[in-house]
C-alpha cells in the first residue's frame, strides 16, 4: 500500500502508472532476501535479515550503451562505490547495486563478474568497467559482520529485476529501518509537462534513516504524534540511498542539479542527514544512450536549464513520496537480539493525517 | 512579529533571547533601506525599493581575526563574491555585506574600501582582502537596472550594525519577495545542548524565492490555502541567501557540513531551488579566531563529528523559521509598475494553521 | 617575441596562426594600460602600474548567446567573480575581465552596466546577469590600494578588442610579476587533429606567480639559473589567471576537464600553487551557442570523451607557453617605492636554453 | 635504485633517511606480489602479473584512533572506494590497499573483515567501517579479468608491512606500466623546515600511466629520447594512484590542498592525466589521532596556511622523484600474450641526463 491509496497526498503532480520507479521506461528492479535464524546476535553467524536490490537503468548492454548520470552527496557518511568516475565522464555503465555497508567488496566483485560475461572485450581489448554499488547499515536487525551477502544473491537480484518489484522489507530493505519504525526499499514516480511534452522522474530509495521524533508526513508531524508507539531504539546509525530516474533528456550536470533537488524530498519528510547518515542521491537519465566505441562527434539532446523547475519540483515529491512508501510497504520485522521494527502503524497514521486535517478523500 | 509569537512553533529546539542571529554573541546587523519614487518602472530613474544589509560577524578587526567559514551552493544561480577563498583557506576576513544582484560590484568595492580603511597594511606590507558580498534579484519591485546602491549606503549600513535590527522589508530585503508574498530579511536561533555545553545557532535569509503555491509552514500547506490571495505574478526570479552563525567551535570543513543544513530549513518551507533560484548558505563560527599574522602551530578546538547532530537539526530550525519570519516581518510593499507584495496576512495564517491543528496556544 | 621565435619549443603541437588565444575563431582580446607617477608610495595616490584586460568570447550578443564554459580552482586564494554560477549552468554570458585584485568591485560594476546597455532586458523582462571578473596583485609595482581602475577604462579596454593584442606589460598585466621577473599577459595556441577533424585550444595568462628559482622553461631550470638576476624580491603575493579557449564542441562537464589541464601546463613551468597565490582556470567553447530564451529541447554538440586525450595535451602546451610567452613580452618596469621588475634577459635565456641542450634551430 | 643513486636530483628539498614514504614515521608498506603462468591470454586464467600493496598508516588501532586525510581527484576515471567519506569526514580509518581494477570488491572485503577482527565493536555496538582502496589497470600484463587476487593475499600484504618495502614490479605495482616502460611502486620524501621545526613529507605511487613520449625526468625529454626503444605500445589505459604522508599537522581541508599538489608532481613526469587515466592523490597526516570514542571537544594542532608552502612544493617533488622511481625500480617484465614491459634502461638515461646537462655528481 503506497501514500495515494491510504489517502496521503504528497506534492502535487501526478504519479505514473505504476507510482514507481519503473514508470520510467526500461527501469527494472530486483530483490534477494535473506532472512534466517532469530534471537541473539552471534557475530559473524546470524540472526540474518539483510539482502541485495538491484536496478537495471535499461534492458539493453549498459556498458555498451551508457547513460547519462550523477550523484549528489547530501552526507559522505557513506561508503559508495562508483560515484568518481560518475561524477568525472557522467556515464552509468553498469546496474545500480544496493545493500548493507560491510557486503560492497562482495557486491562490486559480483556486479565486476556479471559485467565481464556480458562483456568479453573489458580488460581485454577495451578497458575497465565502473560499478555502482550503495549501501546502508542494517546492524540494528542483521549480523551485519556475518556479510551472509554472496555473490549469488547479487546475480540473483540482476536476474529477477522485473517492472512490479515489491517494495518494503525486501532487498537491501530486509533489515534496515527508518524513523524507527520498519524501513526499507520504497518507490514513487511524477509526470511533469515541460513545454508541451510529458516526462516522468521516477525513485526509489533504501531507507534507513531518522530518529522516530523527526519524522514528517506531508508536512504533519506524525513522529511526533507516535513517539510513544513501541520500537524505539538504535536511532542514529541510519542512511539513505536515494536513486532517481528520468525520461527527460539531461546532461550529466543537469542530472547533478536533479540529485541535489532528491535532498529536499528527504527534508520534507524529516531528514536532517545527521551525522551518521550516508545521504547519497543518484540520478540518471534514460532518454539517450552514450556509446562506449564511440570516436565521432555525436549529439545530446537538452531540455534549457530555464525549463527544469517542474522537473525538480517532481524529483522532490517522488522522493519525499518514495521514503513514505518504504514505511508503508514494509512489515515488521523481528531480527538481532529480538530487536523489533515495527511497521507504521497505519490506522494510526490515519488517524493522525485527519486529525492534522491532511487525510484526502480516497 | 515572529513565529511563536503567532503560536506558530518551527521544531522542537528553544530559541535564544532575541530568536535572532545576533544571539550568537558579537555578531551584529545593520541596514540601509532605500525607497524612492512611485509608478511606471523607468529603467535607470526608479521607483527605487532597494538596500544593503550588513552583518558584522565579531567586534574586533576582521582581517586581523579571522573566523572559520565555509559555504554551501544549494543552487548556483547566483552571484556571490568570496567564496572561492572561503572555501579554500576556510575563513571570514570581512563582514558580509548583502545587496540586490547588479549592485554587487559597488558593494564590493566598498567593502574592499571600508577594509582599507580599517587596515592600512593590506596591500601595502601584507596581501589583499577578500569580500564576501551576496545577492538576490529585486527586480520585481525595485529599477535593479538603476544601480541605486552607492557605496556611502554599504559604509552606513556597516556602521548601523547592532544587536537589535529591524526585520522583513528593510535593508537587502527591501525590494524582496517571497512565495509571492513580501519577504525579505528574517532572522531566528536555536540554543542545543551538546555533552552538557550550549551552544547557539542563528540564522539570517534574505528571501527572495518560491512560488506561493508551495510555501509551507510548520508542514502546513499555507500557499496553497492562499493561492487565491491577491498579489501573486513575477515568480521564478528569486534566490535566498542564508547566513549562519554559531559559537560551538568547528573547523570549516565541518561549518560546510553545517551550510548544508541550511538547505534543509530551506525545503521545509516550500523551497525547492528552482532553476533560477540562486540558494547559497553561508556559515561561520565566532568560536575562535585566526591570527592573520600567525606563524606559530596553533591548536584549534572541535566539536567531534559524531555529536553534531543536534547542531545540525537546530540549523535546519532556525533557517526554517528565520525565513518565515522574514515573512511575516514584511510589510506590504507597492514598487515598480506599481507591483504590490502584500505582507503574508496574518489572521489567515493564524486561521490556516490552526485549521490544520497546528496553532500552538501562545 | 613568442618561444618559438628564441628558439625554444614548448610541447609537440603545432600553433596556430598567431600563436593566441585568438586563433580560436571570434575571440577577441582588449587592454587599457595605466601608468602614472613614480617613486615613494603613497598609498591611494601611486604611483599607479595597472589596468584592465578584457576577452571577448564570441562577436555577438553573449548573454543571449551563451557559450558552454566551466572553471577549475587550482588554488582558491583568489577573489574572482561569477564562477559560482559558470559552474552551476555551464554558461558563460558576458566578456571576461582581468584586472587588480582591489577593483574587482568597479570591474564587475561596469561589466554588469555594460551588459545592461547592450540588453534591456536584463532586470525589466528577464533575470539578472553574471559578470566574469578575475584578478592577480600588482601591489609589488602598483599602488593597489588606490583603486586607480575606472569603470570608463572596463569600457575601454572592451571596446578596444582585437584579435591582434598585445602582451606582456599592458591592460591587466601592467604590474604584475612572475618569477619576481616581469610577468603580465601572455598568450598561445595549439592545434590538434581528433578523427580527421582539427580543433584550436588557445590560452591567455594573467601571470603574476612565483619564486625566482622555481621557474621551468622547456623543462630547464632556467630560475636557478638566473637566481642572481637582479631584481629579487616581493615573492609569493602572486596569482595566475589562465583562460582557455576552444572550437572544439565540449560541455561544460568536458570544459571542468579541460581547465584542469591548465594546471598540467602551470606545473610545467614551475607553478606549485603555492598557498598565497590564487591559480584560477577558466574554460569556454565556441563551438556552439546556447540561447538565452531557448525554450524548447535543443541538441549539443559533443566529442567523445575517449577522444579527449590530445586536446587536454595541448592545453597544457598552450597554457605552459603562454606563461613563458608573459615573461617573454613584457619589458622591465619600474613602479611602486622603485621596485624594478626586469624583463626576464633573453640572452641569458638563450645561453641557458643552449647549454641544456633545449634550443631549436629557428 | 632511486633517482640520487644514478645522479638524477629532482627539486631542491632534501629527502629523508629512507627516501620513501616511510621517513614519516610509524607509515609501513608491504606487498604481496603474484606471478603465475605465461604466453597467451586465457581470460580468467592467466598469465597472472597482479599483486596487493597495502600501506599501514599508523602502528596503533588506525579504526579507535583515526588520521586526519583527504582526496584530490586529478581525473576520476577510477573506482576508488572510500573518498567519499574521507572527504565528508576528513579521517582515514583503516590501512590503504592497493591492487588491479576489477579486484577491488576483494580487496575492500578483504579490509572489511581485516578490520572486523581488529574491532570486535564493529556493527554491533558501533557503526560501520570506510575501507580505503584503490587501484589501476594492469591488463596490458595480468589477465585482469581473472581477478587473481583473493582475500589472503590482502591479508597478507597487511602483514607484510615494513618500513624496508620493496619498490617497483611488486605488489600492486606486479603488472603495472608506466610511460610504455615497466612501471609500478615507487617512493621518495622530503624533509622542509618552516618556521623552526622540521616535517617529513613521503610520497608512494602506483604508477600505470603515460605515453613513451611524454616521459620527463627532472624536466629532460628522456621520453622523446628513448621513443623508438623497444616495448612501446598498450597506451592510454593507465592511471596512477599517489598516495602523501605527512607528520606535519594539518587539518584535512589543508590535507586537501596538499593532495592538491601531487598533480604538480605528476605533470612534471609528463603526466596530462588523459582521458582513461584515473589519477587520485591521497594524502593523510600522522600528526595527530582523532579518537573514534571522543566525546568532549579536543584540539587539533595546525599549521598556519601562510606558512605551507614549502610542504607543497616538497610534496611535489616527492611525487616526481616517486613516480620516477617505480620506473627505476622495476624490471622488465614479460606477461599476458607475451607483452614485454621493458626496465628503463638506466644506462641510456644516464646518457640522456648528461646530454641534456642534468646528471648531477654523485
Amino acid at each position: 500500500m503506497k501514500a495515494p491509496e491510504l489517502g496521503i497526498k504528497i506534492g502535487v503532480f501526478e504519479h505514473g502508472k505504476r507510482n514507481s520507479i519503473s514508470d520510467v521506461k526500461g527501469v527494472k528492479v530486483g530483490h534477494v532476501t535473506l532472512i534466517q535464524g532469530e534471537g541473539k546476535l552471534i557475530p559473524g553467524k546470524g540472526p540474518v535479515r539483510t539482502g541485495v536490490t538491484a536496478i537495471i537503468p535499461h534492458e539493453g548492454n549498459i556498458y555498451k550503451e551508457k547513460l547519462l548520470a550523477n550523484a549528489f552527496v547530501m552526507n559522505g557518511y557513506s561508503k559508495p562505490i562508483g560515484l568518481i568516475q560518475v561524477q568525472e565522464l557522467g556515464t552509468l555503465e553498469t546496474p545500480i547495486v544496493l545493500t548493507n555497508t560491510l557486503s560492497i567488496g562482495t557486491a562490486a566483485d559480483a556486479l565486476i563478474e556479471y559485467m565481464l560475461e556480458q562483456n568479453d572485450d573489458i580488460g581485454v581489448t577495451t578497458g575497465s568497467v565502473n560499478p555502482v554499488v550503495m549501501e546502508c547499515n542494517d546492524s540494528y536487525l542483521n549480523d551485519i559482520r556475518g556479510r551472509h551477502v554472496k555473490k549469488e544473491h547479487v546475480f540473483e537480484a540482476l536476474k529477477n529485476a522485473k517492472e512490479d518489484f515489491e517494495e518494503g522489507a525486501v532487498g537491501a530493505g530486509t533489515g534496515m529501518s527508518a524513523f524507527e519504525f520498519k524501513g526499507g526499499i520504497g518507490s514513487s514516480s511524477r509526470v511533469v509537462e515541460i513545454e508541451n511534452r510529458k516526462y516522468t522522474v521516477g525513485a526509489l530509495v533504501l531507507s534507513n534513516f531518522g530518529k522516530r521524533e523527526d519524522l514528517t508526513v506531508a508536512g504533519v508531524p506524525v513522529g511526533l504524534e507516535l513517539k510513544d508507539w513501541p520500537g524505539k531504539g538504535g536511532k542514529g546509525k541510519g542512511s539513505i540511498i536515494i536513486v532517481v530516474a528520468t525520461d527527460a533528456p539531461l546532461t550529466s550536470r543537469q542530472l547533478h542539479r536533479v540529485a541535489k533537488r532528491g535532498a529536499v524530498g528527504l527534508a520534507r519528510t524529516g531528514g536532517y542527514a545527521y551525522n551518521g547518515s550516508g545521504d547519497i542521491v543518484f540520478a540518471f537519465s534514460t532518454a539517450q544512450r552514450i556509446k562506449h566505441y564511440q570516436k565521432e562527434p555525436f549529439d545530446i539532446k537538452v531540455l534549457p536549464d530555464s525549463t527544469l523547475s517542474p522537473l525538480f519540483k517532481a524529483t522532490a515529491e517522488a522522493v519525499e513520496e518514495a521514503i513514505i512508501n518504504s514505511l508503508l510497504q514494509a512489515k515488521t520485522m523481528t531480527g538481532r537480539d529480538n530487536h523489533v521494527r515495527y511497521a507504521i502503524p497505519k490506522e494510526e497514521l490515519v488517524r493522525i493525517m485527519e486529525k492534522y486535517g491532511r487525510l484526502e478523500k480516497k
